[in-house]
């Protein structure tokens, strides 16, 4: 992306031409969400303040870095829910709680990030999650400990970069859908985390579906599509 | 591939080798499949004679080209029901009728054998299925139309190449969980449905999961597990 | 690009080697710009310092950051009129006003500074237009609401990235040139703006042309072309 | 693509299913064409069968290979005008002239099926237009010698590829729209059109648009665009 | 590759000046093998011949046709020991045997051909093997079985393609060098095997290593450089 | 590229507009090349007819098959010295002999016919030239046995696929000039010739240079201009 | 990778839940080794205190930055063995030393970080190392002046980036186990490694195996593999 | 690559174990230069104290960062001819003056670095040169005004980024030797100088050759080949 200095500056003029998505929840049970990473410091800033200010429902924010939370804290005192880890931010608080729950497995520490972003998402949509951190197959009774308990899931999330071979190997052992999550962990033939997703989609596991990499809030998403078609 | 001449002389010796997984439809809910596209006529011919012999339940094969499917009835005299546009077979049957039901959407003419091979597969897993074809965004008042009968669906698989746009589309006009299944129409920039993959991977529209290219069986499976979740 | 420290303290002695192409507009209907986006701190300062004392008329600078124009107005206290979010500056004025109208529709909040060149670029070459901001397809009526508005101009310019349906659909529902425009918003899969490029080549709409990724100064130029050559 | 070995036989049963976009010349000046390339030789004989009983006015088939004319000719008997090396055909004749015109400059010999193709999509258009073949800037004479004759036109269209530099020489010479199209000719670093297409989107040349690789309706479809917006 | 129509006709002229690197065996324990892939079928013919004549020991012939075989046979009347679905032809019998064994482990059948040309190398090169066919970890219980078995082999090879998941999964589950083959069964993102090289790659089982896709050969080779280092 | 089924009905009406470029020799010292693979039988066919009939001096054919050239010597009855392996033709003879040499170095048999293009595209261009085959790293004594030989030379072509380290060897030892051509040979991570040409890029031997992949005839032209500037 | 600004304030909560593999010796002869390039300062000091506290046996830690290390030694005083250069981090010690010798062979100064990971990694398992830098083949004779002392090697690590040509060569002349590592130096066509990396596993010498790109570590452990399976 | 903190504190230990290749101007005529890009600060400095303390002839450092080059003086105050543009330094003077010239052609201001580069590389080897910038062919007249200048010259380098339209020009321009040297100006489609080079890899203009992309060193290197082999 460009680089956007002076962005804030002129968005100020604008700002009032921006078309938040007020029908989205009535069309597709989910609220739109601002995704922060292509945007500015001051947009972020401007965006909450003019949805902090216009009355809308929660929202829901997505890869906001600390300095964008700052920067809207700052100007509008917004009342948001930050969580720095998933860089997701709550504002207007959350959807009502369902009676619902989802399974979340992630291969090694470094997939964290991704898996909370899954689990603030399902938060946010009112839906309860439990994580499962460090079962990646190089170790693979640390996964077996666990089928029984995953097995009762109605959904799961794999969260897994590098090889994603955890992917496989649940999709394998469960009959619940599985969303496939590539991370961009790893270096090299890891390739930013296409290795992982293409080894995701080509799986010999059939059924298993795949979202864009490091796309956490997707698969969320998709899994609250799948607890609101039950 | 490699070719693979004379590979039917020799699987015969190891036929018994063949490690069909019977247990996988305990454990998943779904029989493993037979996947043909890189086995031999002669090999395919030998798993169907062997399948046939050793008495397991309904198996689906897929990718079988007319040259397998001929060649394997002229050897076991199998009862196979052979579909050839969506290169699909049944051997002994299919699996027990679901109440449940799918929306297949797709594109244009140009995907119809990997929409078939998606309407195959769930009729093979006891699901039934409407399939709307030539409705790709070109002219999207074809889409707009049918938008009241999509909702009532409780899970969309939109079958697309080329832009892939169709699965944006649809994820933002409606809230059961969306499959997208890129197809490797189209030429040059289509890059062989890389492009559809990846639009539909980026999709704009929030919670849409996607399988490999032309993998509407994976996209069959992924319905049958929502299905059966919910 | 390598870095290029020191640049300044050299092309100081060669900056009169420059050959800026006087005849451009004779020959094409529009000077020379400048692209700054691979030149240092310092070249970018001399150019403008050598075309102001050299008598041009009006020259376009695009991709010039904070430093660049900085650096240019320090050292030649140059008549630029800068924008920071669209980085682009006018020496000299601006070309002739064009009896013209160009619109331009944006998918996004993080497309704006692309779409913002497109417009400064029209706005140089005396040519107005129509901006219209957050308009993607996830909610289709956004756009739809747009439809008749957008039939009126003689020339599209669409600018979107990720998945980048919204050229296909615009290109679907006018008839007027569309330029479409991909930009490098979105991660992972959108890989850069290459899948918005690709989609938009791919495009199932006929005859939608496409410019290189977050190309919004090419865009106006073929713009100018086409409203030059009715 | 998958192969469709027996798709003609399933195709019969569904064939009253295809949704021929006919409002598309009232929406966008230009009817739907019928991209043969993914289709088999069985349903393009259908799909000929069908518009000639449906009575539609005067449509374009695009990459229709000799096989898929003659099983057209033979089921249907349709009054087929067809052009072999363009691997066009028109059905029912084609739309009103225009009072325009359009130049199209190839570089070589093996550019000249995409040239073609461009051309008789043009004809079908009712738009005239003038070929120059073998002006690669390998003998630059050959393109100068030209330069007047091209500066007449109004529309240029650009087919080229392996390096493409035809595309930056012509754009930098002349004032009218200029749309690049890049073929897939060459081997090696030519990248089957890859490199041609990138190099035309990184033209130095401002404002010239491009199509998809090998495209030469697109880029006929788009000259159709500008010559109806003047 | 181009193509070679001809290549038969002028090789016999230079036939003799092929030079067969008969030391090899003395400097790196084996002999030089003759990959017959980017080889016309005369040529193949033609080197079997020379080396028939000229009384070098057991040279092995890898991707070795059909066609290429008979033409061999047909000229020289060579005694080659071929077998069809691993491509090897062995010429004048097969190195001594050593006290060594290697196990291979295969995900499905479509692997077998890559296997088996990993097991005949190392038949040539005077090892055992045992080849375990079918024990991908979409039924994870089929490999789990036989973990005991395979932590009694010095070295273990492992041939996968798609995910190539079960490179990781061995890998973490034995301490003997691991040697993985990706092969290129699959369609879509297994791009041709380099979703499953890379995967092997970027394994979380540290200390795999990794050979070209579809190099059974390769694999076989260092298989015997670690057993004679041992 | 795309079917050129017919191609030959057609290039009749316009074979007359073929713009042969005459005056190449004189400004660069070497004619135009017609370079055949991608152009239909007939096209080629027509082109010698052409040429033929409009007394040109002599003139090369590259990546002429064995179908093209019958189809030639058919209608025209052209005296074309035709050499298979190479895929090369001379008509009306070759240029006057130069008294100059080149030395020609390729790694294995497969690299042969790209070896023998550049030898015969010399040979054409009145350049004596000496072949080194199976001069591969692997056996490295073959190569240092003959490095007294190369040194004499006055240019090198250094012909390699697959890792292609001989370029870089040969360019350590060498202080001619190295033409280094990446040959399509290998498989898998050979990609085709992408990874030759890369190593050869990307080479540690200081100032070797580089042609397409299987460009025999550029490195021929290359070392034509060089021995031309002495 | 996301940034992850304050990571660390939430891992604290979690850290119990990290599951280090402590069976992993025991299976397959080496502990698990943490990663560190994927994790943020902070996750890695926690890991560290965690570790310290816990009890474990010897760790390494690989690709450990100078700020990680700080954040280590800061919080818990851990008893931190670290190397810069490698970036690797003993924790408690080694593992007992093997009677077993390992050579590594690097192309250039650029290639050493690399190379000391692999030494690093190869003392904590108790494996002593001889490293041979700058014997690139560009200067043939200081590889070849030490090809008696390489031969003399049970195993060797061959570290090259850019062509990677030293693996090809020193595979053709020992006879040992080849382990090669490409690296990520150079620019351009050589990819960030990825030329060396496929260059190598095309390897015209045979049973050369392969890591991922700048694995050093992982090269290590395939020689303990080796090493422990003789 | 890796970072390297701390890399200077261990190099110490070690300097001594470099290996410079003294006898490369004896065996290629050229002395063996060095390249900083991949290595730290600290290392340049111990390299440079190092070849000063060692008395070797003179050396050229190629791509030395401001930082390298101040750490260099600052620890053994070298006598270094160092310009910041082209990133270059000479140690201990140049090489003996040629009689010889080379020309250098570039398409813009932002390909200057990369041709100063080739100048200074070409200083050091004692051949005079004369630059030509801003030559680009979007304005072909500044081009054509040089012809005959340029046909004087016994070598040309080109330089050019993005469609590298002038190589292919100036290749069809002139007779003598051409050396193309992609550079990485540009962006999106430009591909960091991938374009740019596969455009000049697959250039109609034939006899072109080509270097790795911002390699103005390697090109002088091949002139300066050339040039002694006259």
């Amino acid at each position: 992306m460009r680089s956007t200095d002076g962005y804030v500056k002129t968005i100020g003029e604008t700002a009032d031409r921006l078309i938040y998505d007020r029908d989205r929840t009535h069309r597709i049970g989910m609220p739109e969400a601002v995704f922060c990473l292509d945007k500015s410091v001051g947009d972020v800033a401007l965006i909450v303040e003019h949805l902090v200010s216009s009355g809308v429902g929660p929202v829901l924010f997505t890869r906001m870095c600390q300095l964008q939370y700052d920067a809207a804290v700052n100007r509008s005192d917004a009342p948001l829910d930050y969580e720095p880890v998933s860089q997701t931010a709550f504002l207007n608080g959350s959807m009502a709680e369902r009676n619902a729950h989802v399974g979340i497995v992630a291969a090694g520490t470094s997939d964290r990030p991704v898996a909370l972003e899954a689990q603030r998402t399902l938060q946010f949509l009112g839906i309860a999650s439990q994580l499962h951190i460090d079962v990646g197959v190089a170790g693979l009774w640390r996964l077996l400990d666990r089928v029984e308990e995953l097995r009762r899931e109605r959904v799961l999330i794999v969260v897994a970069g590098m090889d994603a071979a955890l992917a496989s190997v649940v999709g394998g052992l469960v009959g619940c859908p599985v969303i496939a999550v590539p991370t961009s962990t790893g270096y090299g033939a890891a390739r930013n985390g296409e290795t992982a997703l293409n080894a995701m989609l080509a799986s010999c596991a059939q059924g298993v579906v795949v979202t864009n990499i490091d796309n956490g809030f997707g698969a969320a998403c998709a899994a609250a599509r799948i607890l609101a078609a039950t």
